[in-house]
């Protein structure tokens, strides 16, 4: 397998502009070789704009962006993919969009066989997993399965957030959420991405990167915490799915 | 059409025992007639535990309760039902075992045309509505459709939560959710009701009740703010659907 995915948790880091928190981790994971991006907008209304924003920041890290909306053939424009980055939005809208465009499988098979480098953001690391059963967004609209692309065998929260112990909110924290998650038959470990954070994966080896720590819901199992840098590797073992 | 409704946002609010905060509308709302509750704990995983945290508040308020998950027969258990109660939990789970359980149209058949009187809280309260399409909730399960009960013709989204600008969270604040969910065609509005209030409705009339506004969010309009008390009766017009 010559995968090679960055999954990233949030586009914008407080202070910061759009990537720029990750802008060091995107440049060494395209490299040199890499000249032109194909770009998946699909997570937001306004695709025009959103393409503009995604366009600019590549520019300035040296890569050339292709809108996949603006494709006559998606399916085609996956085909001929040098590289992929999804980003994020809402991410039944945009997975809905992925299973009415056929691009779930194509994608699927350009990184996992053909080995093009894949990136996500948010929503587009929430459809590069299993499935989008943990994602935080609203279901504004209805894919057909909530079963994704299924480049790693494990689910992610993005944005990860702590509880809050001075709110006087009291609706469901994340930990319980993701708790409520693995009550049901058969669920898998998610990892928790807190803003800031991302993850490496090249082939069989998973690293933690980024400026926070994530931390891992495995069912029946108390919650741990890993450390930027930690190798995570064992959460894609097992993968005879594939 | 005699529809009997009390939508409550929240089932615990800050500070607060279970249902505590809307106590006394809820005595109001099943008044001296009803003896006996159905209870529907589908939301949650612990049914046991949870039936009985709800059995101990309304047998403080007067009422018995009868939990559907005890029935041999949940169908028969709605049929035979003088007031039904749908708690909170996930949204999701709820749904779908409701669907599972050909309870979806029976619950709408007793409250719409038999006058069965419905209270609902969080998910149960999504539930009652025409879909689920603005649940907060996780969808860790999938129902086989997000249309719901249909009790009113629009979406409620409960434990709304006004953007916190001292947060350095950067996911999706709830306005920006909704409002993601108006650019999606054939939209209905959404009553935002934070925690604290509820929506109490009598065949063609529907009033705010309890201690905190409502946000009101049509398509293409700009969103509204209601005060307890405001009389949100249009909101039930144009029921040909029914």
């Amino acid at each position: 397998m010559r995968r090679r995915l960055l999954l990233v948790s949030n586009s914008t880091l407080y202070g910061g502009g759009y990537l720029q928190h990750c802008q060091e981790q995107i440049a060494t994971f395209f490299g040199l070789h890499i000249k032109r991006i194909l770009f998946i907008p699909y997570a937001l209304h306004d695709q025009d704009s959103y393409a503009t924003t995604v366009t600019e920041k590549f520019q300035s890290l040296g890569y050339e962006v292709d809108s996949i909306h603006k494709a006559l053939n998606p399916v085609e424009a996956v085909r001929k993919a040098e590289a992929i980055f999804i980003g994020g939005g809402n991410t039944f809208r945009l997975l809905k969009a992925l299973y009415e465009k056929n691009l779930v499988s194509e994608i699927r098979k350009r990184v996992l066989q053909d080995g093009v480098p894949f990136m996500g953001s948010s929503a587009g690391t929430n459809v590069a997993t299993i499935s989008i059963h943990t994602t935080n967004d609203m279901p504004i609209v209805m894919p057909p399965t909530l079963g994704a692309i299924g480049l790693v065998p494990f689910n992610i929260n993005p944005h990860y957030l702590d509880h809050d112990s001075s709110s006087r909110h009291m609706g469901e924290s994340r930990e319980q959420r993701l708790t409520q998650y693995h009550e049901e038959p058969n669920t898998p470990s998610v990892l928790a991405l807190r803003e800031g954070s991302m993850l490496l994966v090249e082939e069989n080896k998973a690293t933690l990167l980024g400026s926070t720590r994530a931390r891992l819901f495995a069912r029946g199992k108390p919650a741990t915490e890993y450390e930027p840098g930690a190798d995570l590797s064992f959460l894609l073992s097992g993968e005879s799915w594939l």
